[in-house]
């Protein structure tokens, strides 16, 4: 272990972020028990959303997990109509992932209500102090 | 759905919020596996770290797991020394957990590693910027 020193204000960082996320995943899990998607598989259409057409191992790859495991996944997602294995046009030996509309719109309803969430926890906060979040982020934005 | 008007700004923090948190979720994971406990193991010590004698119950409510997946986290870390069962003095029916020094110990240098990761990630940050981050903590434990 380095003897960097650590200062108070990086202790305070790292619970207020530890906290932080841990609440906002609470209350993401709670939102989407509403849906019919997972976490996990919320967050394999986050991933789609930016990226159509990955392979499941590319996908494995973004999630941190197993090939066996995202198999799984997407076998129920594309039971479910969210999405279907397509074969690559040059190497048919390849299966490409594609969104279908309906995982579209339920990944925009799941959206919506997180926003919402977010929308009525700075219901009673000053522009100036969604301001000091907003600019939080630009500086965060920068160095993560 | 509600039609409440969602601005942009509700809609960056929604997406900051969860890219930061996936993040840091991400890193958190890779530190842990230089050390001899999961995820859950994690957030199990964390919360037994503010609440000391929790019944198995009243873990699992924190943890919003279900009893029997918290007993069998419970036996693992027993296992490994983290912790341990203690029958209630005054119900013998009812177990508490007790976490054990090496628990402790455990906890303390996985936080330790975190906070390393987070001065890591601000180490050419300016006073100024650092204080941005922590005045939007301030208005973030404000609200959630």
């Amino acid at each position: 272990m380095s003897n960097k020193k650590i200062n108070n204000k990086i202790v305070s960082i790292e619970k207020n972020f530890r906290q932080i996320c841990c609440k906002i995943k609470q209350k993401g899990r709670e939102i989407l028990t509403d849906f019919e998607i997972t976490p996990p598989q919320f967050t394999a259409l986050l991933i789609l959303l930016e990226e159509d057409n990955l392979t499941i191992s590319e996908l494995s790859n973004e999630m941190y997990l197993a090939c066996s495991t995202v198999t799984d996944l997407l076998d129920r997602m594309e039971k479910n109509a969210l999405l279907k294995r397509v074969k690559d046009e040059n190497d048919r030996r390849i299966s490409r992932i594609k969104v279908l509309e309906k995982g579209y719109t339920v990944l925009d309803e799941v959206l919506t209500a997180r926003r919402l969430y977010i929308s009525e926890i700075f219901e009673e906060a000053t522009p100036e102090e969604l301001e000091i979040v907003n600019q939080s982020f630009s500086v965060l934005n920068t160095y993560f």
